[in-house]
């Protein structure tokens, strides 16, 4: 089948690193600009926890991620759909994505009630993903927590972590439910491995992955041709995976990077000390002229090295799941609001910074509200770190339009880890 | 002593309603005007729940209530004076308000953990406050409870409901506090009695906050005096008290009114089918020229029978917290967002209503947010609830100075009680 689909995703380089491959771009989707490098919020269950779609663009974001896996089993994608998209029913105006549900089928039997994140920190392991069932782990977590998950070369057994009921996934379905949703930007489905997982499971899932980055793409324009001519069309990217093998990250962006993908998203395990290295593999391989998406990625010092080796698009929940503990960013670092000290600390969370929260509110107002577990707390932590790392990234953006980005990403990550 | 306080709170009726006790008038405090009737939005522990004081002001909330022995027992009177007072410490720029902290210490042998709202239900009573410790009550949960509660005609010792430890609040220590908290309108602290208390124990309850008041009002006069010319001054508010009795119900409005407070709040409990009446002999007492709170009533039908008998203010913590249930206001009634037939519901909470959640989001994504436990479901739940009130009392005052109030009144309970 030929299949002749007007692109709707435009990607401008405005400007580039000198011998680095990092840059700064527009990308222009049905729903608006991002300028890149860009910060994207993370919206999991169609909406960015604790905040308002008027308080997410407030603090500056440009583009909103939601999640295939949570929404497909609630309210499921059919609802979205009837509401007349993602958009419309979380009332976002802006981009939108969605991840494929990979990362979430895979990570069911760990990630659930172990508030696990992308990121590993043991032994310095950087992962975007988290351990497969079948996969020879050193962590069997999965077989021990009774959440069934089963992968064969089709697709994808799992249960639901709220009733339990099973679902299957294919690259096909993703690819259908992300279409219900209808992001602006879908991705390709994947599988996740672990940081753990050995050299022959990473090249076997990785030669998974790409079989199914082959159906997600003939499913996605088999899709889009159905469509009336003149509607707003949805962009896929595929993901590359390879772990932390150099030849592995090597031969799946070249293989990613033939297939007919609008952009590529950088998935799986690194190691943390090797993370902008490998990404430097990939991104020498991927297409220039295509944005690139470093996945489940965003401390100020990846988002820097990530920018450096050419990324164009982070998103990670770090931030509003920290601020939701009362972790906050500030220049000097990082600080716990429920330390004793800030009780009556009545200066900004960050004296620089200018968002909402920091621009009316104390630290020992914040202080209070943590303590008396009062909402408002995550909202007004929430509003101030992601208005911190969007703002970093608007900073990296602007740095290398400057031509100063390598004297920028020294002075902030000093004061940053000065500490 | 003699003492010359400049008053810093001026009111002025523009309308009032032909034969009954209710008008429309203007009340300005140093922080800026109230236009009476008016919804006093409860900010119990410095914090709107679930709202930023911007979304607070932008649902038309014209003053907050916060609440004396929360912010007594965390973060301290003496944290929020160092902060600069209240209006700083959360940002809210506009009037505010403190209540004597009688409620709580008398109900906390009940009111914690078991949800208990000031509305009783049981047998159509309404009260604004709970049972008494020593009181002769049908209920003696107080006792239970293992929070001590023990009264004498100085005070009440109390324990603390966060760390159980020891307290004692005097009417002095009540009108410190409030001082410290820096509100622009105070209370006189009071004792609250049970709906269920005896006529003697009423009467013996309304003597001591008799007494109380006058102690109240000298101590706050004492204070005031000592502050530099200049500065802005708080008001003091008395409460009248005697339960369901019309005898004590006027001897109360009748010893408080002769006091110099500047305002009054109607305190204690009444049966929900003579509430009305009970506040018109209060109200046909109390000098008309200073304003009438009835503390933490709220709900539609008592909004509309308080104003007609001669109250201006209203306060009460319903909209907000049922909101965090689901529960939503709509001009045919209450739904409660969690019935399954609102999953696909596609319109707004409430097709007339102007808020930012019904101009926006649907019943069917705010169902979303309530069943993923979202915390975005109790901003916007909050942001309509406060709306609908607020909004509410705003109409009832329109109608007063346009004439209809009676056809107003007829015409929304209709349609509001027809289900």
């Amino acid at each position: 089948m030929v299949v002749n689909i007007k692109r709707m995703l435009n990607f401008k380089i405005e400007k580039e690193l000198n011998n680095e491959l990092g840059r700064a771009g527009v990308l222009t989707t049905p729903h608006g600009v991002i300028k890149t490098p860009a910060f994207v919020t993370v919206g999991t269950k169609a909406t960015v926890k604790a905040l308002t779609s008027e308080q997410v663009k407030d603090l500056g974001a440009q583009v909103v991620l939601a999640n295939t896996y949570h929404l497909y089993l609630q309210p499921g994608d059919k609802l979205l759909k009837q509401a007349g998209g993602l958009h419309k029913f979380m009332n976002w105006n802006g981009p939108t994505m969605t991840d494929s549900g990979g990362f979430q089928v895979f990570s069911l039997g760990e990630a659930f009630g172990n508030s696990v994140t992308k990121i590993s920190q043991q032994s310095k392991s950087l992962s975007t993903c988290l351990p497969v069932g079948k996969a020879p782990t050193t962590n069997d977590s999965v077989d021990n927590s009774g959440r069934l998950m089963e992968i064969d070369d089709e697709g994808v057994n799992f249960r639901s972590h709220i009733d339990g009921s099973q679902h299957r996934f294919t690259p096909e379905k993703s690819i259908e439910i992300q279409h219900n949703i209808g992001a602006d930007i879908i991705f390709a489905f994947d599988e996740c491995t672990s940081p753990q997982a050995s050299y022959e499971y990473q090249k076997e899932a990785m030669e998974r992955t790409h079989q199914w980055a082959r159906r997600s793409l003939i499913h996605h324009n088999h899709l889009e041709a159905k469509l009336p001519s003149g509607k707003n069309r949805q962009v896929l990217f595929g993901i590359v995976q390879g772990g932390r093998f150099e030849d592995l990250r090597k031969e799946s962006a070249k293989i990613i990077s033939q297939m007919d993908f609008d952009g590529f998203g950088i998935g799986g395990s690194f190691k943390k000390e090797d993370m902008d290295t490998a990404v430097g593999w990939v991104n020498q391989i991927l297409p220039k002229g295509k944005p690139r998406h470093l996945l489940g990625i965003g401390e100020p010092e990846d988002l820097f090295g990530g920018v450096q080796n050419g990324v164009d698009l982070f998103d990670c929940v770090a931030p509003t799941r920290m601020a939701r503990n009362g972790t906050l960013y500030t220049v000097d670092g990082r600080i716990n609001i429920n330390n004793a000290k800030f009780k009556n600390d009545f200066s900004p969370i960050d004296k620089t910074c200018q968002c909402y929260t920091c621009q009316n509110y104390s630290r020992a107002y914040l202080s209070h509200l943590f303590r008396a577990k009062e909402m408002l707390a995550g909202t007004l932590a929430s509003t101030h770190n992601l208005y911190f790392i969007t703002n970093l990234v608007e900073r990296i953006r602007q740095s290398i339009l400057d031509g100063n980005f390598l004297e920028f990403k020294k002075e902030f990550l000093k004061q940053y880890y000065k500490n």
